[in-house]
């Protein structure tokens, strides 16, 4: 259970890292929006390893496959599916370790779960290659939010302790260039060295991805229980690697005064803003028309190169893991697109439910 | 809309803060529970303000009232109803000022979606005063997790910048004795200070609210997007103030190594456990046997009685505002039943999915 | 489980036949809508027993009370709580037979599903009396509906095997005047002498109720599995003593030549509709434009004062039983205002999934 | 939307009938389960055409392709995700009809609906060939099913106005040997006359499909609204032509008095049953231990070969057609095994409700 998300917009995910594909089903996107498989792939291949990053060379092809929803090159309110076929993978490695429990990985919670018949091959259904799913659906929302004029943003904020300074939206716009999504490029520099120091030393790296909506109008969001926080909070959570959420100041407005955190209302141009932004664009659990700004924890990749104490789950005992076969240093640049997609998955369902977006686009 | 949280513990709130009542529906409580009025009060009860927090000595009673769902002492799997009934109530002050937009507060996002009929007195639906209500669905789900024997605890862990010590969880157990609602008294004592302090200025203080889940069997949550961590959060989102949720070591992890942020797994008397738990008793979105750890960032009370300058939403213009009428200071001791009934609530639902509690209670 | 429905228009129900109140809960009712206890109490007036049908003189007054989602006399786009307080209940007459399962009630498959913990006065949970809650939402619909410029009529069309004829659109709106509630006034008065004769006899009757709705833009339905047949269905049969729902020709069309049973395209005045109305209004789950048709049938009231063979279920021993209290002879013209509201509510979701209806009411 | 049914065992249908294929997801199917394309490849043979009854000779291969969800044979807990790809349609016969409307088809609504975007060949999205996707998510659902003791068997009682006579359990085990998949053999006989009859007409024939669910617990269904016949029939409405569902005896209780109709509870050999089934197993929407009885109506199948007056929709105007391509004089006997899907899926739903199906099967 819990492999669908969404009200109006609705993504039901399935595939595993090593089984026939990964893929999503989309239930509710309207009918006549053009789309192809080109306008996915744009946003797939923003997934894709960076040589460097990556401890592996193999490269994935991951190539969409639009299975129905479309026809003439339009969608046509039935469901999307989409998949995303695998290929290449060695599932042997898999075998030989398959009883040693990855560290920080949910090999043992999934043994448990599903009393040892779930798809260990990568980590199955728990591999981060699921994202390619999220991904596929966060391409159609980004087509649909483009129809409202708003605007999502996702950049990396901090990988290995090292932080970046504020920029401007144009270079934040931009961070797709650089290896670690970070349009703070003097900081972008240093994450990179960390991340090949990291690789050196047979760790990872983890980081913080802040995103932002623009252009929000006032009066998204449906309290008391599904606020716009809860709802992004809970699509950023099944990005695997996420520990943490927060909203404009989070946790720093908890050693704040009232009279410090409070973002004081304005008369501009005839519109009511804030002057400044500390509840990241929310206020009950509502978009007030300021920016949307959410920041997510990413902890650092669990899989390393490095020997590790564990346990053997069939044999009950201590033990010790060397993990072979592809994984990233740090999963945060990778993860940028997924934050994006899962944002903007979350930011068309309530497009939708506040009619911002038409029954049928003509 | 989204006034339902659950899936298998579901809960409806209703009800506004100067309204005739605040109340809840829980559908999906097995029948055979013991409930009384008595039951709900004992949480009602510490909801309650501290006279010196708060800035108002006015009693309020919150009496719970049972309508629907037990017989003869009992729950019969028909839907619950509990209401609190408003009183003492003074709505006049809000008339006066209901134009100024208090910062920080819903009155402009709710102005907004409703179109100018939301229920403006005191917050209406955006009151804390809600609140009440998730309180009384926690009461019955502290009694149903009492069957499986898991344990929620919920204290406070910072306020105004003033972060506790770790304490045992006897000290933890003991915190509904003083009136910060933290295991570190020493840190409490100079947290009543702060408090105390800010109410002199006029001001307002947040802080941080710890979670703790013990004896929680592994296998809990339904990936990939009904995450534990995806849930719990939402439902914390639903807390107004809290702006920020992380799961253990969480925004911390995002600058450690994954040498250091892994918890290595080891057997103990047969079982497996992690010699530490950074990442909160959750892997992959499901437990993993360790205690579950969440903190949430509540932020100031954007009630304060300084003046602050802000917006008249009827004549569209600046304006200066000077809030009357009761508030608390630091809303984060108040909060913290009000954490654990949403994290009882959260639990008691996965419980119910993984069948640890019966289907009817003999 | 189970006592919530729909999607954007969702009722909660709650409450018991000899507790304290019968209640609903509605969220997704836009704000603005000018709604006041009057608006309710027509229609709750509406399912009053006839006093020659019903076999006792027993006034109950059901009279509405609002708890909340209400202010100035308009709703507020918060949650509408709406209760009917019960009185006058005589609950010791239950307490004699409650071992005795009475034949065609819900006594025995309350019994096993809630373990005997259920509030079996009066049927609890099960009596018709629920349905004074589904008569509150349904009054909140139809001014809702009638912003559309939709309308539901139902009325009976079968009572103890009395047919009516088919009678036009002014006779149906009359209905209300008739105690058996059908428009072929003929058959209306065979249909209560059939009433009386079984009163008599110490037996009951059941019917047939049709609803249909007018005005019915095309498109309204959510396929595949949310057709508008199987929500309206779903909703009927939530009405105790309804076991049969058929659209348009029905059971009839299955014993029809698809050359008889189509309904020809024609264009009248520029507009597309059919020549005949065989599908009931609804071609592939989806509205078509023409009046939806819907047909249900009630079966005979299994209270019966008549002597009945039975189980005491305390002493698994078969008994004689005699039931007491107050019960109708036939509950189909008492159904009609609770067939009108279950079609409302369920057409209402659907207008605001299609738009029809505004979010916010000016 | 509407293209997800279920909530323990929720499925989502996606395809269209001249798409790349027809699929199905299943998310809630239990870990453990022994599964292969072999096990859904022999529920899928049950659903291809007749050779006699079919109008067109087309060989339909509907290959099952399981793309995700089981691992070394078994399920994973992970959603199953299953296709038939298609192949042989010739589509371009649709190009030239593609403005006339089909009468008793869901063209004119999907138009609507879609804004003209739907998928028009054979009718995409509302053709009979999505319910291979329901075929095999009963496949899955009658596996499990195995596990509880539970059976369920559908078959035609009504074809062409010719009824069949009530016969034993054995014979109506027997039907998937004749072509109209009735149990009274001389009633099919009559039936395949009454079907060929049409065909040389160039018209169709509707009928009438009875399913029985037997070995059912009592305590089935969750009231008040989520009723076993509510979600039985909303599940039922899902299949084309299916215009009305009755339970026990139906539209012919209305007709009954209450004496009559009333089925007295007995004790047998220590268990409670009823001595008659005329509320088809199901009481206040819960099943009570006696077979679950329904019965569902189909229309005659809207593809006639004989011309039909209808509208050109493109030029808005009146217009003659005459259907090509594949379909079939009598849908029953193929909606027989598909009445059987979603009878398994909604069981198994409740099955896993009331934890009659462990969550890992071992």
């Amino acid at each position: 259970m819990g492999n669908t998300l969404g009200k109006n917009f609705k993504i039901t995910s399935f595939g595993e890292s090593h089984g026939k594909c990964v893929g999503i089903v989309i239930d509710g996107c309207p009918a006549g929006l053009p789309l192809t498989e080109k306008d996915i792939q744009a946003d797939l291949d923003k997934r894709k390893p960076d040589r460097e990053i990556a401890s592996t060379k193999r490269a994935e092809e991951d190539k969409v496959d639009i299975l129905s929803g479309t026809f003439h090159g339009q969608t046509t309110g039935a469901p999307l599916c989409m998949v995303v076929w695998n290929s290449n993978a060695d599932s042997d490695v898999y075998e030989k370790t398959k009883d040693l429990l990855r560290p920080g990985h949910a090999d043992f919670t999934a043994f448990i779960k599903y009393g040892g018949f779930n798809d260990y091959r990568g980590g199955g259904r728990f591999s981060g290659r699921i994202t390619a799913g999220f991904v596929m659906a966060g391409a159609v929302a980004r087509k649909l939010l483009n129809l409202t004029g708003m605007e999502i943003l996702a950049y990396t904020v901090e990988i290995g302790g090292i932080k970046a300074e504020p920029v401007n939206l144009a270079d934040i716009r931009r961070i797709d260039k650089n290896p670690v999504k970070c349009g703070d490029l003097k900081a972008a520099e240093k994450m990179l060295d960390a991340i090949l120091q990291a690789k050196k030393e047979g760790d990872s790296l983890g980081g913080v991805i802040e995103a932002m909506v623009l252009n929000v109008p006032a009066g998204l969001g449906e309290p008391i229980f599904d606020t716009l926080e809860g709802d992004i909070a809970k699509a950023l959570f099944a990005i695997p690697a996420v520990k943490g959420v927060e909203f404009g100041a989070g946790f720093v407005a908890a050693g704040l005064k009232g009279s410090q955190n409070n973002d004081r209302f304005v008369v501009k141009r005839d519109k009511i803003s804030t002057e400044t932004n500390n509840s990241g664009g929310i206020l009950g659990g509502i978009s007030d028309g300021m920016p949307i700004v959410v920041r997510a924890a990413v902890k650092p990749t669990p899989s390393i190169s490095r020997k590790q104490n564990t346990v053997n789950i069939s044999k009950m005992g201590n033990a010790e893991l060397e993990i072979q076969g592809r994984h990233d240093v740090c999963v945060v640049p990778r993860a940028v697109p997924v934050v994006f997609a899962m944002m903007a998955v979350t930011i068309v369902d309530y497009a939708l439910q506040s009619r911002l977006i038409p029954e049928v686009i003509k």
